[in-house]
Parts: structure tokens; C-alpha cells; sequence
């Protein structure tokens, strides 16, 4: 239970940083500018798309702000991939 | 523009309790069911529905299985409304 629960929380966030980098790259961004937009740091972008970081709801909601998406659709494709 | 994220943030937030709640309702469950269920602290479950907090991704996965749904519809509905 609890493995299985580590391996999805695993998979939820490296698929959000999939598709945090994909939105970025498709806006031609680079991670510092998408940075500068959502008043974050360069590194927190970075780990954010390595699935490093589990980011809270509001977080994200800026992220997709900066990405010109909404909130959920950056957790569909998280959850569905 | 400060003050429009802290309208958008407060906004995300309570949608995102309501539909919580509505769910939670719909599936019959109490706030302490529902608690036990995802191994959280029932005022946790209280304090989310109120919209006073600001839940982590994998957080709000693990509610939302417990809720026998999916992450990101918790999302789209707090969004959308």
C-alpha cells in the first residue's frame, strides 16, 4: 500500500514536470523567463520539472498562470500519462 | 495585480473546499470517514472544505482517491466556478 502510494506520488510529479517543460518549450520560454513571469526562482522551476517538488495548489495555479494554462490541466496530463 | 492574486487565491481555495465537500457528501461519508480513509486529521478535512488551506499535489491525490475521483477534477471544478 504504502509502496504503491510512493510509486504514484513519484509518477503524479515527474509527469507535472513533463508537462510543466512542454508547456514552457511549446511558449518558447526558457526556465529563467518563466521564472521572472511567476515571481519564482530559476532552481525551483528546474526541480519542479525534474519532479523534484510537490508544489502546493496556489503554486501551481501561478505556474499555470505563467504557462498560460489552467491549473488542472497540467494535473490531467499528470494523472493520465 | 497583488491584490488580484490574493482574490484568485482565496477564490481557488474555497471552490476547491466546496467541491471536497461535495463529494464527500455525495459519497455519504463524514468529515471523520472521509479522514480515516486517507490518513489525515479530521480538522485537516474541516480546514480544507473551509477553504483555509493550501494542500500540496500529492495531497490533494491522496484526498482525491479517498474521494474516489480524480486529482485534477477537485481542480477543474475550483477553477471553473
Amino acid at each position: 500500500m504504502r509502496k504503491q502510494r510512493q510509486h504514484r506520488d513519484k509518477t503524479i510529479l515527474l509527469s507535472l514536470g513533463e508537462q510543466i517543460r512542454k508547456r514552457r518549450v511549446e511558449l518558447k520560454l526558457t526556465q529563467k523567463q518563466l521564472a521572472v513571469r511567476v515571481e519564482m526562482h530559476r532552481t525551483y522551476i528546474t526541480d519542479l520539472e525534474k519532479g523534484l517538488r510537490n508544489p502546493a495548489i496556489l503554486t501551481l495555479d501561478r505556474l499555470s498562470e505563467g504557462l498560460e494554462t489552467q491549473n488542472w490541466r497540467l494535473m490531467q496530463h499528470a494523472e493520465s500519462s
